[in-house]
């Protein structure tokens, strides 16, 4: 069997960056072709970033991706790198007939194209288009129907001359049955490569692989997959890109919330000298016919270059469980904040664990020395807020400041007369205008340290403690805020490190310090409890009566989804934040303000 | 031709109030029962309220809704209403295999069922699944592929024993070629009728006769088109129910914005006898096969009543250009306020046309007893400021007071040194802290004064004038906020009343009144110039050449667009607000908030 060298670039692209992204490609490209790969793939939609959103039923955005890539094409070959395959994702449009939902001609497509020789070769489109949780795929695109089959020269370990055929998927079309993973195994290829931009989600990389394994096998083909990394307002990418070969046996992995180049030999068939280029009609087997488009590239490999000195890489470790979330919150913060052009953050510090971990989070992602924070004690604070705040900033080195709200809170309480929840609101929000008054006088970002269990409960005021652009725990429940903040106080000692979050913020008992004495548990369960009732209802949508057959006591979960129910209002004003679970508050879970929908107690 | 009575009922559901919304089809139905109607048709999902967003995909939810449906049924039977026969819209699920974007069985769907006798006599659900604009129903349905035609004895007017063909289609059915339209005219039906929730939008109103005329001439039957009306989160449903012959005259039209029952005859085609009960396959000519489901209704009808008695109503007239959409937001308004649950609203008023419009419509929806306003100047206030605003107060007899925000800015100035924006931002905050303070107190919900202009172009403070709970006005352009006022005041002046707008608030050039002297025009081309840009540029999603293109000044619209790209994180967490426009900010328009996508200028 022919072996050929193959590339995964697991590369962070920015959304509407054309032109940096096809810097990146360019430079990543030559790393591919510095180690001696044959063909290099890039994620889905690289070129553009992903999601777009609605840029994609903007002609002139995509207009701009179409002509990028022709560009992109002629400089990949202008500087020496037209004889390797690359193959990315872009943005595209079909001209034609209406499509099913009636929408006008030049609709838009998830597309692939395959460059070499300084021009696009084929191109071929995503055929099953995802449209649930935070995927809204039949709003921006039509369907693909072209599967590509791409025969170039191995080039290297069999005879002089012997190809390999590789065929084109695109990331959804991997999760259902039928389309183009069908269509690779009908048309016999050797290889099918599926350019991804899959965000992350807890336990999601077993699953990816498990997958790919079992795809590969359907499709009787080797299967590389690679996927985007990075930040994109909710939404986080972690590479984790994977090779197997067409037994499921796993050959290369790369690393999660990093940058790579995935490189691996594979021992491909040969390709069937017999069938030539040209379109063939294939049953996908999922009611539709797609079309199998064959095309040769053209020339022998060119000498197989530094490919002594490059080794293939290696199945990068796995990250644990809790590694990988804090990583997934990190990547998230550094890139909203650096994409959208910040060079700090600000936040308030409360001695609590929430202010504690998204401190430590935002100066992982940035640097102790980008990370202001804002020690605002009120008269129900007590000496234990103010000490484990100061104790964090220490451990840290981060840039800290002390403001007192009691003259503003004294001169809002002079002319309006608050009571109860009012007054207690009133100290939130006065925070919230000290944080936002510094972030536009001295450009930082506001963090919103909120996390999802109080999100979900409204245990927040609006435009107090919700105020900021972005919220880094917000899908973060706090019983994991526990977990993650004592597993970064262990991973650094286990570095020989200073454990960063002061051990008394962890332990002691959660207060949000607005009224005397005030702690959560006053008006939460113990949020193990409330926690375990969040996830079923919020995560899994179990209605009351699953609620209850799954264990919870009918009258706390009654009142945790009233709750919850009732503060759908704040929940549409927060900042967005990193998705960490399946399911976050956000694009994956949409339901009315106005509702007077009441789950039903069973029985 | 036998002739039959019929009824539209577009009533005002509320969206998760299973109970509610069944008692109000009792109630029409009764109605319909007393003006002699042989057939009632109730607006799409009416027994669930429209859209239900992610409940649709809530187990507990749709079962309830297929049990309020039996139940409803049985309930009309018991209440001696079983003879008439009643369409309305509910949630239904399949069950079956795995639709087409892999979910598992079970699958929503957007249904409509024939009651009859005590019980659901046939159901159908939408075939056409609208997935742009506002709507995600590829997320929440799966498409329906049956059109049931139900024969019923017309009862009046013709010979004793004639009898009728009625098909269903909903909604987008009727916006889509092939479907359920070409299905009625393969089914020789006499009558389609058409369960809506379609949301208003400025001028749909014209686009919807024409729709429901070549409709019917294509199905060669009459089509009765029954709409929903009332408020829905940012949705105006605005009714205008419409019944027109087979050759497209029209014949009844209900009203804007007002619950009404439409009575109507129709002389119909008797059904061919030679014609019986079952199912048939069908050509929808989508690329699809429907099922004509046909049906026959049990029992010669009942006496007709006090059909003498009642008239069929006319065709309401229509509103003028103006007055629809002032009508729209007071309905959105009103809607919001009472379907959430809250007796007031509250505003902050500052002498301009847009807290002016704001209290106006906040009054015309709830009465001015249930609208408090505070004025709150500082120090860069203008004279006219206070006096203008306690001129609409006066005029309007709203519930006033003033607090001086001077105190509390100072308090922050003493100890936080702010300059500029971070200056002019502060004094924003405070006034809307005040808002949320008295919000609190008092259970007021805040309404948000912002325009659609300052939305655009982010020409407000977040957390500051951005705050509240609904934003009335937020879909309407600033020199539509003025048209509004003016019509408002004429239309006062033409009945005689006392115009409710301070004249001087419509004419005096708009300022923030954050500096000294400032005015809007310091920051923001002329009103008419930058809504004509943005227009172009959000409404109609223009790209830069197209701007350029349309007549626009090429430097003006770069600077204009850039405006609006850059307050996408702002928009994001602003309240929601009715819908007017083709196009609003929130589920029309989706866009990034990280992006570095700038629109090129051309050549």
């Amino acid at each position: 069997m022919p072996e050929m060298r193959i590339a995964l670039a697991q590369v962070n692209a920015t959304v509407g960056d054309l032109d940096g992204n096809a810097g990146l490609l360019v430079a990543w490209t030559k790393r591919a072709a510095e180690a001696g790969a044959r063909l290099v793939v890039f994620p889905e939609m690289f070129l553009t970033g992903y999601p777009v959103e609605d840029l994609a039923l903007r002609a002139s955005f995509v207009e701009a991706s179409v002509a990028a890539t022709s560009a992109v094409a002629a400089r990949l070959d202008a500087e020496g790198l037209g004889g390797i395959a690359v193959l990315t994702g872009y943005l595209d449009r079909r001209a034609g007939a209406r499509d099913r939902v009636g929408r006008p001609t030049g609709s838009p497509l998830d597309a692939a194209a395959l460059l070499h020789g300084g021009r696009v070769v084929v191109t071929s489109a995503k055929h099953h288009l995802p449209n649930y949780g935070v995927f809204d795929e039949y709003r921006h695109f039509v369907p693909g129907d072209v599967v590509p089959v791409f025969r170039l020269a191995a080039g290297d370990g069999g005879g002089a001359g012997e190809a390999v055929d590789v065929a084109v998927a695109i990331c959804e079309d991997l999760w259902q049955d039928g389309g183009p993973v069908a269509v690779t195994c009908a048309a016999g290829a050797g290889l099918l490569v599926v350019p991804n931009a899959s965000p992350y989600e807890r336990g999601k990389d077993d699953t990816r692989l498990e997958l790919c394994q079992r795809r590969a096998r359907e499709a009787g083909a080797a299967l590389a997959y690679v996927n985007m990394i990075g930040g994109q307002d909710e939404l986080v990418f972690d590479g984790d890109s994977i090779i197997v070969a067409a037994d499921g046996t796993l050959l290369a992995r790369g690393p999660q919330f990093e940058e790579a180049l995935v490189v691996c030999d594979l021992a491909l068939p040969a390709a069937d000298p017999a069938v030539g280029p040209g379109d063939t009609p294939a049953d996908a087997q999922d009611g539709t016919t797609m079309t199998i488009r064959r095309v040769t590239l053209p020339g022998e490999p060119a000498a197989p270059a530094a490919r002594e000195g490059a080794a293939a890489t290696p199945v990068w470790p796995r990250l644990g469980d809790l590694e990988e979330i804090y990583s997934a919150l990190v990547t998230g913060v550094r890139d909203y904040v650096r994409k959208n052009g910040f060079r700090s953050v600000i936040l308030g510090l409360s001695g609590g664990i929430d202010s504690a971990l998204t401190a430590t989070i935002a100066a992982d992602a940035l640097g102790p020395d980008r990370v202001h924070v804002v020690l605002m004690p009120s008269r129900y604070s007590s000496g234990h807020s103010v000490t484990d705040a100061e104790d964090l900033v220490q451990r840290q080195g981060l840039a800290a400041r002390t403001v007192s709200v009691k003259p503003m809170v004294d001169a809002f309480e002079a002319d309006l007369s608050l009571h109860g929840l009012a007054a207690e609101n009133l100290q939130s929000r006065v925070r919230g205008m000290i944080l936002m008054s510094l972030s536009n006088e001295e450009n930082h970002l506001v963090l919103t340290t909120g996390n999802k269990s109080e999100l979900a409960t409204g245990y927040s005021t609006l435009y107090g403690d919700s105020a900021g652009g972005y919220a880094p725990i917000k899908d973060v429940t706090k019983t994991l805020v526990w977990a993650l903040s004592r597993w970064r106080n262990e991973a650094a000692a286990a570095r020989g490190e200073t454990p960063p979050i002061p051990p008394n913020s962890i332990t002691k008992p959660p207060s949000a310090e607005l009224s005397p004495g005030q702690l959560d548990s006053d008006s939460l369960p113990d949020y193990p409890v409330l926690d375990a009732i969040l996830i079923d209802y919020v995560e899994r949508d179990m209605g009351m009566a699953a609620l209850v057959a799954a264990g919870h006591d009918p009258e706390l979960a009654r009142r945790v989804v009233q709750l919850v129910d009732r503060a759908e209002y704040k929940r549409r004003q927060y900042p967005p934040g990193p998705k960490v679970t399946a399911k976050n508050f956000g694009r994956d879970r949409r339901l009315p303000i106005t509702t007077r929908w009441h789950e039903p107690l069973p029985g």
